[in-house]
This record gives structure tokens, sequence and C-alpha cells, in this order.
């Protein structure tokens, strides 16, 4: 009989979405589901942004043309699109990175975990705890970690703390690792890195020839302009770092599909025979060979994020969901509760009430006011305690969660 | 420093299709390259059905209203897309998958490779010869065979030879293999199978518990209604079969990303332990963690190419296709070429003249013709000597293309 890939027996029962889904939907069999208030999925809920319909719509009618239809694209992104990001993301900020460095994408999701096809097996991994699962459950398919701990996480992964005894800034490991994961903004916790924690980072990884992969999906958010975008603006990120980017959560592509992931030329890595190769040939095999890029309508709704009018209307979505973050800061606070992130992030990060687990909490809030979260410890042990409110949904929605929530 | 995946050291310089692009662009460069002909990459160019585009339109719509929008959608693809294909494809067929047996991707590109992550390192792998090289490529990629050999292909892969001495019938592998990837309508040779030459490999993977990769992309292109659109028409094929199909082909998708992969819950594989395990669950933890579903806007295209316009507007696809193909095959056959396949399928499979290699008649049309190609050799080494013309183009395009292919 065919054999299975033996490391997926090491993951552990439920990805966290899928578990959360399950206890909605068994909760809405019994009330009216069209009770809950849904803050669980970092999911956004606003209409895309008209300067994207109007593009896609174009785009549309070009592909009901023999004149204007296209077939296949490049899979690494048509140019046109690749060269609007450079202009709008990163010249601005003063990085040095060419339109040839990005791969647009269906999903971060897809690259942060694909990204492991290129690179061997035996590199030392780091990510924060807590952390977006998908980082740790792509290694842990790929045969990058040993057995489940009892505690809790994985045999082999390295776990950098983020936590309200570090202000929730990741310390430099004491061992050395070969990869490491941040992102910032973060997911979960909402926490942001200022330039010089992330130059911290930079000179790690160049000095141990580490490789950073930056994940800035939330990049978006940030409010206070000595923030970092993007981790090329820190010096010598260039040699270090792969960046992933999304559409989805300035834009709200989430049902749209598309991302992109930046590899500078300049980074390497090595073979067994101590060669070094660049990391941006290998990814441009990875993708001619298993990806056939991304839909031409879509891609055209993306370049329109740039336009004048899409900038605008970009900035006006996320003014509203940080409208939502405050408000949410505000009244939780009021209520009593310990909270951090959402000031950079569309992500409101809360202790959760003494003696009560993540999950316990999960199920209290569910069951008392008919409003979902994220279990801080689906994010990983050091989440324990603590739970994620996302700031994605209407403002009706938000305020009336945040009622409830101060009158249970 | 990071080590890289060492598998990707062995992949043979260049991929066939950029390898392509790069010699046409050098002859475009001399000539005016208005003047070029492209038959090479199996890439369509009729517009999209209306149907199609109409319901992205809806969708799109949808889309910019707080009301219609959609975010995440079900990895697995929206139920209702899984329904259509399932009464559509299969029911009539007696096929006996349910709509939880699909899964909705962006590409069988993506899906023909990625679907070995969910599977051991140790299992022998079978491919036809000449075949699809993202089969070959991913094996290589991720440790399934050895290094390439000085004659053409890898060490550890078996290959199994279609060509004129076996009617184009791959013969059952002396050798016990785990894996083998079937085509049907053929890429590259435009050959068919029957049922019961179908039913010979399911008896034998059934027999010895192995796994048939199925790849029927080509199916809507079949005219002779004794052949078999999907291998689970055969009995017992939902015990050793995974289904690839998308809409590339039939409704012109290329540039528009949809296709899905069909995981029977009866198929099991087997742990180190000896304990099995179905393959549907690990796709599905597969997808759930490294994909996050397909544009919500394609589905919308997707579903309309099974509405009663959508069907008549992808006949008429098809038969346009169909028709360059019987042009082809007449005035190639009436020039004096050996000609095979471009009944049931959008390829025509031709002989070069004696003492040309592929890439030689390549250059050859090329040069004399402006007519682009795929050599046959650019599909493995039973591919040598064979050249592949595509039927995708407008009909003045493949009118001119014998044209001039008969004068020189």
């Amino acid at each position: 009989m065919v054999k299975v890939n033996e490391n997926y027996l090491k993951l552990k029962a439920g990805y966290l979405f899928p578990e959360i889904s399950k206890r909605v939907k068994l909760h809405a069999e019994k009330i009216n589901s069209q009770e809950i208030i849904k803050l669980g999925i970092g999911d956004v809920t606003e209409p895309l942004p008209n300067a994207c319909i109007e593009a896609m719509s174009l785009a549309l009618n070009e592909m009901s043309s023999s004149k204007g239809f296209r077939g296949y694209g490049p899979e690494q992104g048509y140019i046109w699109l690749r060269e609007k990001i450079i202009q709008n993301e990163f010249i601005d900020r003063g990085c040095r990175i060419s339109p040839e460095e990005i791969f647009v994408s269906d999903g971060s999701k897809c690259d942060s975990s694909n990204i492991l096809d290129i690179l061997g097996n035996d590199n030392l991994i780091a990510v924060t705890d807590p952390v977006y699962p998908v980082y740790v459950d792509s290694n842990v398919m790929t045969g990058r970690t040993g057995s489940p701990l009892t505690e809790g996480g994985y045999e082999g992964l390295t776990y950098i703390p983020i936590n309200e005894s570090n202000d929730f800034k990741p310390q430099i490991p004491s061992k050395k690792v070969d990869i490491i994961y941040l992102c910032f903004p973060n997911n979960p916790t909402g926490a942001t890195i200022s330039k010089i924690e992330l130059k911290k980072w930079v000179d790690y990884a160049n000095n141990n020839n580490s490789l950073i992969f930056f994940d800035a999906a939330y990049e978006a958010f940030i409010q206070d302009n000595t923030l970092p975008h993007s981790i090329y603006e820190i010096e010598g990120a260039e040699n270090c770092a792969i960046e992933f980017r999304s559409f989805s959560k300035n834009a709200g592509f989430t049902g749209v599909r598309c991302a992109y992931t930046v590899i500078p030329k300049s980074l390497k890595g090595i073979t067994l025979n101590n060669e070094t190769i660049d990391l941006w040939s290998l990814w441009n095999r990875r993708q001619s060979t298993k990806f056939n890029g991304v839909s031409y309508i879509v891609q055209r709704g993306a370049e329109a994020v740039y336009t004048m009018q899409g900038k605008a209307q970009v900035k006006k979505l996320i003014d509203f969901y940080m409208n939502n973050a405050e408000i949410m800061r505000t009244e939780l606070q009021r209520t009593g509760f310990k909270v951090f992130g959402g000031l950079n992030a569309p992500y409101v990060w809360i202790k959760v009430p003494d003696k009560m687990t993540s999950w316990d909490f999960f199920d209290y809030l569910l069951d008392k006011a008919n409003v979902v979260g994220t279990p801080g410890s689906g994010f990983g042990n050091a989440g324990e305690g603590y739970f994620r409110l996302s700031a994605f949904n209407s403002l009706t929605n938000v305020s009336n969660a945040m009622k409830r929530i101060s009158n249970i």
C-alpha cells in the first residue's frame, strides 16, 4: 500500500480555526445563530474597494473578447503588478527591492508554508510563542520537528516567548538557529516591533547566517509612523530576510486571493558541498514548476489598490477597522480586562480572567455573550491565559459585542 | 547558512516551457514578432464563455456590498460548486463520488505536485514516457528520485514508454510500483485509453495496493463516446485512484485559475506501523493548513460552466479547437508527416523528419515557418523524435501555420 507522510501523524488534532468553527456550529444549533458575533478568525467583513471592483470588471470585460483574452500569465505575477508593488510599498520607504524580487501568489498562507520546499530539512527553526499556527504545522508536516511534547509544542522547534514579561518583544535566542519566523504587527498579540528591535534581529541573522521569514501581512494597520512596514527598511535585511505580504487584510482580499513574497536576489543558502546558491533561483524554479500564477482578474484588482482612489479607499477601510479596535480596547479596559495590541494591528489581545483557560474563556464568551474569539492557547503554549479578538467586523457588531461582554 | 533542499540541484536545466519562451524571444528579436504563430504551450486563446463572465460579474457585484461580501471561503471549495461538479461530471457517468470528495483548487499543476506532500518519500513512482514534466520535476524536488541519468530521465523513477510500437498504450510494469501517473486523453501524445485498458490499470493497482494519479484535464475533448472521461467510470477505481480535473482547457480558465482534485474517502495509505489511514483526511489537513481556497469570484465563474448556457458555450469552444485539430491532422498528413493524436485531444503528435532531433525540428520550424511547437524530447526520452502541436489558437493562425509548414 502507498506509504503516507508519517509527519502528518505527529500533528495535534484539529487546526485551530476548524475547531472554533465546530464549537460555534454546535452553539448555533442551540440559539438563534444570527445572534452570534464573530470576532474570531481574522477575516475582513467590509466590501472590496470600488477601485478594485472597477478594475476587475474591466479585466472581466477583456477576458470576454478575443483581443483582450489572457491565458496563462507569468508564474511570478504580471510585471505591471510587481512594478506597482515596488513603487508603492518599497521605494518610498527606502527599500532596495526590484520587481523581479516580487513573487505574486494566491495567499501568504500558501507562501509561508510552501517556502519550506526549497530549504533543507536539517535547518534549526525558531518561532515565537504564541504564533500563527501555519508556521508550526507546515514545519511538522515536512518533518522539520520531532514529536509533539506533552507540555505542548513540538520537539526540535525553538520557541521564543512573547508575553507581558518581555513586553511582547521576542528576545534573541541563546542557541543559534537557522530560520526565524517573525510577524509584525503581530498576529495574534497585536504587538509591534521598532526599527531598533528589528535591527537586532537583522544583525543576529547576518552574523549567524540565519534566515528571517518576516510576515508583514498586517503592515497596513500601522498608525505609529516610526514603526517599520517592511523588514527591508532595516539595513542588511536584503541579505537575510524573506518577506510575506498580502492584499487580504489591507484591501479585504481574503475571498479574492492575492499576496506576494519578496525574495531578494542577494539571499543565499548553502548546499551540502558548501557551495552557496541563491534562494531566488530556487523559489523561481519552485513556482515555475508547481504553480501557475494568480488569476489575471485578481491581479488587476490588486493593481488598483495602488491607484489614487484605491489608496484612499484602502485607507478608509483601515481607519474603519482601527476605529473598531479602539472601541474594543476602550470598552474592554473599562470592563476591567488587561488589554494589549489594537493600536497598530487589528487584533486585541486580552488576558483572560483568573483560573480560566483560554478555551474556558472561549466557551464562556460564546455561551454568555454569543461572541466568538480565538483562544490564545491555540497559538501556542505561551498564549494560554490570553484571548484574541479581531477588529474585523461591522461597527454595530463590534459595539454590540463589547456591550454584551461588559454586561456579562 | 541556511541549508537548501539538495534535491533541487538534481533538476536538469530549464523547465521545458521557459526554455521554449527563451528561444522564441531570441527569434522574435530578429523578425517581426507578429509573424510568429504559437502552437507550443497548451494555452487556450478563445474568450471565456459568456455564462462565466456573467456569473463573475454578479459575484463582483456581491463583493462590492456589505451584504454580499465574502471573505475566506472553505479551503475545500464552496459546496455549491462541489455539488455542481458531482452532478455534471460524475453522477451521470455512474461514478460514485460525493461532493466532500472534491477539493477545489487554483490549478491542476499545483494539485498534481502538492499531492506528494501527504505521501511518504519511499514510494516507488512510475510515469509514462513521454510525460507532463511537472510529474517528474515535482518528484525530483521532493527527493523521490536519484540523480539525473546521462541517457536522460532520473534514477529511481520507473518509466513506462508510450510510443508507436505499443500504439501509445502504457503497458503494466513488470516491477511493482506504488504510484502511477496516468494522463488521458494524453498530454503530450493526444492518445486515449479505452475502458478495457484502463480497467487493467485499476485491477493492477488494486491487486498491488498501488495508487493511480489520473490526470483527466483533457477529458472534455473526448469525441468517441466509448472512452472514459473519469477513472471512476471503472469499477474499483475509488479504491486506488486520485483524479485531477481542471476548468483550464474546457472553459478556457488558464488565466482565471480553477481546478479540482477528487480523493475518494475509501482510498487508503499505510503508516510505518502498518496502520491504514485514509488519504482524504491527510489531504484535507494539508489543504486546511497550507491553502486558503479559490477566489469566490472564480468559483462562481466555474459554477456557471454547468448552466445550460455554460455547457453550450463550452461545447462550442471544444468544437472550435477540435476543428483546428482536424485541420492540423489533415494538413500535416497531406504534407507527409506521420501524425498521431488530435482525435480526442487538442494535441497533435507528429514524428519529426529523419535525422532531426525534436529540438532541431523546433528550431527548424521556428526559423522556416515562424511556428512554435513543443519538442517531444522535452517530455522525456521516449519523446525524442516527436513534436507536439497544440490546437489552441485561432482558426486563422492554425490554417496559416499549416500552410507555412506545408510550404517549407
